[in-house]
């Protein structure tokens, strides 16, 4: 935004909408509002603001309105593509102060929450009830932002991904209006799927104020394993044959020696520091047996030199808390340096050979680093370290992402499986969707024909 | 369309796109496809063309644009809120001769088709490769129907909507141009996700050209059961009851007593004529065995009379089948009559004084009907027989329309769960969506300006 004059009357006028102590151009705090938890250039809003509710999120959205002013929506900042990143200075809406469960649905098995809501804050809720909601991006995000980049995780190849799990949001439009994007039904044929949309949208669109979340039972039986292996091929050919025998797996992540490595660090285990597979099952007892005994079966085909399974709680939330802080990990362990997360996804008869090319091209580019992912869907991340000062680091690094990006797309993938496109993926956006992207900036220009709803992510 | 004078530019300029036998003015094949398979008025096309390529698709809506004439696809016709009725004359695209499935990716669990392909073809093809696609709508529809209208059916409270199960589609847009929706990745946060939207947009979008199937191993056992009730309410109680106890059910379908009947009488079947339960397990044998004997405890408690497996292949079918021509059993016991057959979808808590006050609205009617549904997703239908001849009959088939909408409105639900909103579910439009129907506008004015792919559906 452009013109000190024009912020003050704006930070004036939003003090007329949200009390005193809501509205900040506090240095401190803009900048905690200006990047992510990824390598991308920071950039400073011109003013934060906490609504507590939907109307304030409209009346903000009309005053961005009267001044032209970019609009942010901003969650817990741990996207990865600059997707809550100022870019063009603006409003960052935070949604902290909504953070509200509002009505668990049991009987329904529905629960409505308010953007803010953490991840870790709902599942401490839900277990009152015997309930989970299904989707774990490892970071404690926020809904919202779960939302919004259509997050997914370690459960996805069972549970689906946000979109499979959001039933209804509510959302403010780019003028202020207020909209639900579905309903409580499980499923429906009316109107345009409005919900699908909005979701993975990342702020582009609309703000969403409320979600209705889909949640499930916590299963009969859990049981984790981890399957050791000499090589990650041999890894990968595991997760191929355990997707294809039709094994109901709730999760099956690939973890690398190096990231093993890290996490050792990190995490304080002592895991062989070799290729290994992370898995889960859920199910009846009786069925998980039949399942562990037909996949330890595949796994021993495929050269597994140790599995050892975890059916205790502790030992299961080790294991999965050691896996999801494998990204931090290399962050701790690597001071000073930032973070490149590449995030394709392929179809899974294409994982081998793109997991072969992504380990070659790490290798090539001298930068430290690792690779995991949720393999049972075809999406895996390579964690590479760099200097942000150091253009040449920067350079490698995107050469990296270049190369298997364009090996994914050649192969009928994705260049984002999960992060979402924010700026970081922008410049695949036409190699992967063709006059599709047209399609898509028509959609932008009707929804937001102002583009003041987070400018410059997805569509340029 | 107005002006023979057109019509015959039309059709000559057609000619020069098309081969000259598939492009008709016949008066029998305008008729054919002048209606769908439920009580709507038909209005007759101008043209029918019976394209063989997207190609193709693309000069049609090109011509079509020139002659700013109505484009309706129309797969096989089994729609049941004039989905595919030309309202506006036209240009009819019938895709019976884009009925190859092209590939199948058994590797990848995906096949892909051309939009004119059949479930039961599809079913066939996909056998070879022990597989099977998991939405089953009863009727034999094309898959390009099915996307359409974003179908289901009995299978999706444990496999989910065709919105869930197309990954991909080609489609033609209003202006001749051909997109992707998706790829063939299990998962993607790239851009704004144009499938779920196009899924379930009934041809006002564009033309689907191909389609992506996602597909799964055929189940290592499958158990299907019949199960008694004294009434309605004790059959619905225990479908909640099961859902709630979180048993992955496959298919759970209530009949009602007089569908039952009609059912008898249609498909040589004896079934006790009481409300019943058809339902359906998938798994590994172990699991099976311990959700079955669980299952038989939930309908105990709810005062089942009597339940009935069938283990064998054949007897399943024969369940099935009977489900299936439910509607069908109607039609033919009532020669002369049409069906309206209604299609809200409720939350799982409000099932049970949902069909209760469905009961009483058709008791009131005076018309002969019945309530089948697949109800372990809250969806059920009334069939509702009427003389289409007799304006008193409608008015009250109507009347139980208008009443169960606004009950299933007024608890959270939707007015149609999987039939589409063609023009029949249009007047529920705007109480279901309120201001995010304005937003359904603008996304179709932005991406069919000029108003000509299947004019008159959904948005007005």
């Amino acid at each position: 935004m452009e013109g000190t004059q024009t912020i003050t009357q704006l930070t004036e006028e939003l003090h007329h909408v949200l009390a005193k102590e809501r509205v900040t151009i506090n240095e401190t705090l803009l900048e905690q509002h200006s990047s992510d938890e990824s390598y991308h250039t920071p950039h400073l809003p011109d003013v934060v603001v906490f609504p507590e509710n939907a109307d304030e999120v409209s009346e903000i959205i009309k005053l961005a309105n009267k001044y032209q002013t970019p609009v942010v929506p901003y969650g817990y900042g741990s996207s990865l593509e600059a997707n809550v990143i100022p870019e063009h200075g603006g409003v960052v809406i935070d949604f902290a102060n909504m953070n509200k469960v509002l009505e668990v649905r049991e009987d329904d098995f529905l629960v409505k929450v308010q953007p803010g809501v953490t991840r870790s804050q709902l599942e401490k809720e839900l277990k009152k009830y015997g309930l989970f909601f299904t989707v774990d991006p490892g970071a404690d995000a926020t809904l919202g932002g779960m939302a919004a980049t259509n997050a997914s995780g370690t459960t996805s190849v069972k549970y689906g991904v946000m979109r499979d799990n959001v039933r209804d949001m509510e959302v403010v439009m780019s003028d202020g209006s207020m909209i639900h994007t579905g309903s409580m039904a499980a499923k429906s044929s009316s109107g345009y799927n409005l919900n699908g949309l909005f979701i993975g949208s990342e702020g582009t669109l609309g703000c969403f104020t409320e979600l209705t979340l889909k949640v499930i039972g916590i299963p009969e039986h859990i049981m984790a394993a981890r399957a050791e292996f000499e090589n990650v091929d041999d890894a990968v050919g595991a997760v191929i044959a355990i997707m294809q025998a039709g094994i109901p797996i709730a999760r099956v992540e690939l973890v690398d020696e190096e990231s093993i490595k890290q996490m050792n660090r990190y995490s304080e285990t002592d895991y062989s520091e070799v290729p290994t597979l992370f898995l889960e099952l859920h199910g009846n007892e009786a069925g998980l047996k039949h399942d562990i005994a037909f996949m330890e079966e595949i796994v021993s085909d495929m050269r597994c030199r140790k599995i050892e399974f975890e059916t205790e709680t502790a030992g299961r939330n080790k294991l999965w808390e050691a896996r999801h802080n494998a990204a931090y990990a290399f962050i701790h362990n690597h001071p000073g340096r930032k973070q490149m997360v590449t995030d394709v996804c392929v179809p899974i008869s294409e994982l081998a050979g793109a997991v072969k090319d992504a380990r070659a091209a790490v290798g090539e580019s001298g930068l430290s680093g690792g690779i995991v992912g949720h393999v049972g869907d075809g999406n895996y991340h390579i964690l590479l370290m760099l200097d942000p000062d150091n253009p040449d680091d920067i350079e490698r690094a995107n050469q990296v992402n270049e190369r298997i990006v364009g090996y994914a797309l050649e192969r009928g993938g994705t260049c984002t499986g999960e992060h979402g496109v924010g700026t970081g993926k922008q410049k695949y956006q036409e190699r992967e969707h063709g006059v599709a992207l047209d399609v898509m900036r028509k959609i932008k220009q009707a929804l937001d024909p102002e583009g003041l709803m987070n400018p410059g992510k997805i569509i340029k």
